[in-house]
C-alpha cells in the first residue's frame, strides 16, 4: 500500500537521521574536547535539537516515533494501531543501523565495528527506566491531550535533558540501543550491556502506557494539526 | 476524588522529575568538568529544558506548578483554589524528596545524605528574592493574560536564566530548597542555610502575587487551551 | 493615568531585570571560567533566554521594548505613539540603572562603580550599527506583519546571536549602554566609549525604521494576540 | 516591479546577515577558546539561533530561503516559481559576499582574503550530501504540509545540529560555500575544495525535491500564515 510504504519510509528515514546525529555528534565532541561536561552537553543539545526538527517535519508522514518504546506505549493506549507496531519497529531498527553506518563512514571510521564500552550496574538500569518512562509518558500524554504540535519542542528538550541529567546518558530507545553496538566511538555500547538496557526500556514503555491511561483518561478529539495526522488516521481504522 | 488524586499525582510526579534533573545534572557536571561556568551553564540548560518539557505535558493534569511559591502566588490572585494550596505543597515536598533520592541512587551516591554546602549572605538572599519574585510574576502574569501555552517555553527559559545569572544559582522554590538538603553533591544546601532561602522565597511569592494583581488587573476569560485546564477548572469552583 | 503608570512600570521592571541578567551573568562567567568563548556563550545564552521570557510575560503590559532604539523605530513607523517615546526612554534608563545596581549588590560588588573597559574602534562601531539595525528591524517587522507572538522567541534568539557573533558583543540598546557604565565587571563599558556606541545605535534605529517602512509597507490589521496589546491600543489613539 | 525588488532585497539582506553571523561567530570562538568542541558548539548555536530569527522576520518578505538549494528544491516541487530561481540565487550570492566582508571588517580582518582551509575527502562530501538533503527536505516538507510557522524553529534547530554533528560542519548551502572562500578565518574554505561541496549540495537539492514529492504528495491548501506569504503568492501565479 502506497500510504503504508510512505509511513514506513518516514519512520526509517527519521530513525536513520536520529542515529546519524547521535553517533556523529558523539564522534565530533570526542575528537574536539577533553572536557567531559562539554562533550556530554554539546552531544545532548545536538541530539535534542535534531530530534525536535525531525519530529516537526516527519510528524505528518509517520507520526515520528523513531523509537519502539514510543510505538508500544501508543499502542497500549490505543492511540496507535497495534497491528502497525511490528513493521514500525522493523523500520526503526533498519533505519537506526543505517544511520550509524553512515555516520561512521562520514567521519572515516569503520562502517560498523562492535563497541567495547561497557554500560552496566543497577544505577544505570534505574536511569534507563526513569528516562524511558518519562519520554514515553510525555509523548503519549501530549498525543492524548490533543497537543501534538508541542511534541517537537517538548520531545527535543526532554531528550536533551535526559542525555545530560541521567546516569546512563539516557538511551531510552531500544532501536537506538541496538544500533549503537555498531560503533566503537563515544556513543557505542558493548553488546553484553544491551540486554539490561532493553529490559529496562521495555518495562518502562509498558508502565508509561498504563500510567498514561490513568493520568490522561480520555483521548482528546482527533486533532486537526497535521502533526497528529498519522496517529489519527491509524486511530480511525483501529478495530 | 478521582480528579484530585490525579492532580496531586501529576504535581508529585512533576516535582520528582524536576528534582531528578536538578540533582542528576549537578552530579554529572561536577564529575565531568572542572570549569565552573561550564558546570553552571550545562546544569542550568538541562534544568530549564527539562522543566519546559515537564510543564508542557503535565500542565493539563495539575497545572504544573511544581513549586509552593507558584501555588501561593496563584492563590493570592485567585487563579488557583486556596483550599488546594496545602495538598499541593505536600505533594510537591513528597515528590521533591523522592526525586532527590532517585537521582542519588542512580548515580551511586547514598540515597539521602545531608548537604554541607553553606549558602548564606545578604547577596544570596537578595538574589533568591529577585529570582522567586520574577518567576512567580511571570507564571501568574501568563495565566492572567490568557497565554498559558507560553508557560513551558517562557518558564523553562526563565529558570535557565535565573540559574546562570543570579548569585544564589536561583533555587526560587521552597520544595526544591528543602529537598536539596538531602544530597551532598553539586546542588546540595546545608540545612542551616535553608531558613534564609525559604524566607526570601515566601516573601517574594507574596510580593509577586500582589504585584500581579496590579500589573495584570483583569484575569482573562478562561483560556481554551488544555494547559490552563487545571487552573480554569479550579477557578470555576472557587467560592 | 492608571493605564500609563502600569505601562511605564512594566517597561521599568523589564529593563531592570534585563540588566540584572546581563550584569549578573557577566559576573558569574567571569568568576567561574577562564575560557573566553564559554564566558561569552553562557552570558549570551542567559541574556537571550531571559529576554525572551521577559518579552513573553510583559508584552501585554508595556509592549516590552526595554530599549530606546526599539521605541524610536516603532515610533518612526507609527506602530508606537510618538508622544510616549520620551516617558518610555526615561523608564528604560531608570530601570536599567536599578538593574545594574541590584546585580552588583547581589554579587557583593560595589553598588555602582565606573567601568574601565574601553570599547572603541571603527570595527566595533560598525558592529553596533549592524546589531542594532537588525534587532530593531526584526521587532518592527514582526509587529507590522502581525506576528507579535513570535517576538519572544525571535527577539531572544536574535539577541543571543548578536552577543556571540558581533565584534562589540552587541549592546544594541542605548539604555543598556548607559547603565553598563555603572559596573566595573565583565559587561562594563568605560564612559569615554559610550558616545560612539550611542551614535551608532541611534543612527541604526532611524535606518531600521525607514527600512521597515519599505520592507513591510502595510501595517497588518490589529493583531488579536495580547502580546500586541500595548502597541495596538496606542495605535488606535495615534493622531 | 516593486514587490519583486522587495523580495530580492529581503533575500539579499537575510543571506548577508546569515553570513555575518557565520563568519563573525567563527572569528569570535577562534580567538576566545582553544577547545574545539566549545568552538564548534558556540558557533553552531549562534548560527542556528540567528537563522531562526532571520527566517521568522523575513519569511513574509521573501520566503526566507537564503540558500540556492532551498530555492531549487522548492522549484522542483512547484512550491516556488521556477522563473524566480535565478534572481533569487543572484541575490543570495551577492548578499552572502557582502555579509562575509562586513564581518571581516567588523573584526578588523582584511575585508576579503582567500581562505586556505582545505575541506576534502569522501567522508566530507557524504556529510554535505546528507546535511543538504535533510535541510531541503525539512523546509520543503514543512511548506507542503502547510506548517510554515514551524520553519523558523525547526530550520534553526536543524542547522545548529547539522553544524555540530556532521563531519563537514554542514555548509549545506551553495551561496554560503562560495562566500566563505572570502575569509581566511575559522569558517573559510579553500577555493579548491568548493567544487566538491557544490556538487554534493546540488545533487542533494535535486534528490530532496524528488523525495519531497513522494513523502509529501499533496501540497496543502495555501497557508494563511504570513510566513508562507511569498511562497503562496508565487504559487498562485505558477502556470
Amino acid at each position: 500500500m502506497q500510504a503504508d510504504a510512505r509511513r514506513l519510509t518516514g519512520e526509517l528515514l527519521g530513525t536513520a537521521l536520529l542515529l546519524y546525529v547521535i553517533v556523529g555528534s558523539g564522534i565530533a565532541v570526542e575528537r574536539l574536547s577533553t572536557d567531559g561536561a562539554i562533550q556530554l552537553a554539546v552531544h545532548g543539545i545536538a541530539v535534542g535539537a535534531g530530534l525536535g526538527a525531525l519530529i516537526a517535519f516527519l510528524g505528518p508522514v509517520s507520526g515520528a516515533h523513531f523509537n519502539p518504546s514510543v510505538s508500544i506505549g501508543l499502542a497500549i493506549t490505543r492511540d496507535f494501531s497495534r497491528g502497525a507496531v511490528t513493521p514500525y519497529i522493523l523500520a526503526q531498527l533498519l533505519g537506526a543501523a543505517t544511520g550509524v553506518i553512515l555516520a561512521n563512514l562520514s567521519f572515516s571510521e569503520p562502517g560498523a565495528e562492535m563497541s567495547t564500552t561497557v554500560r552496566a550496574g543497577s544505577g544505570l538500569l534505574l536511569a534507563e527506566f526513569v528516562a524511558t518512562f518519562v519520554l514515553v509518558l510525555l509523548i503519549v500524554g501530549l498525543v492524548r491531550s490533543g497537543r501534538p504540535t508541542m511534541i517537537p519542542a517538548a520531545g527535543g528538550a526532554g531528550v536533551a535533558t535526559i542525555i545530560i541529567a541521567t546516569a546512563s546518558t539516557g538511551f531510552a530507545n531500544p532501536a537506538v540501543t541496538v544500533a549503537r553496538m555498531l560503533t566503537d566511538t563515544f556513543t557505542g555500547i558493548d553488546p553484553a550491556s544491551v540486554a539490561g538496557f532493553l529490559s529496562a526500556q521495555l518495562v518502562a514503555a509498558l508502565a508509561a502506557g498504563v500510567g498514561a491511561l490513568w493520568l490522561f483518561p480520555s483521548s482528546s478529539e482527533p486533532a486537526t494539526s497535521p502533526v497528529a495526522g498519522a496517529h489519527d488516521r491509524r486511530d480511525s481504522r483501529d478495530p
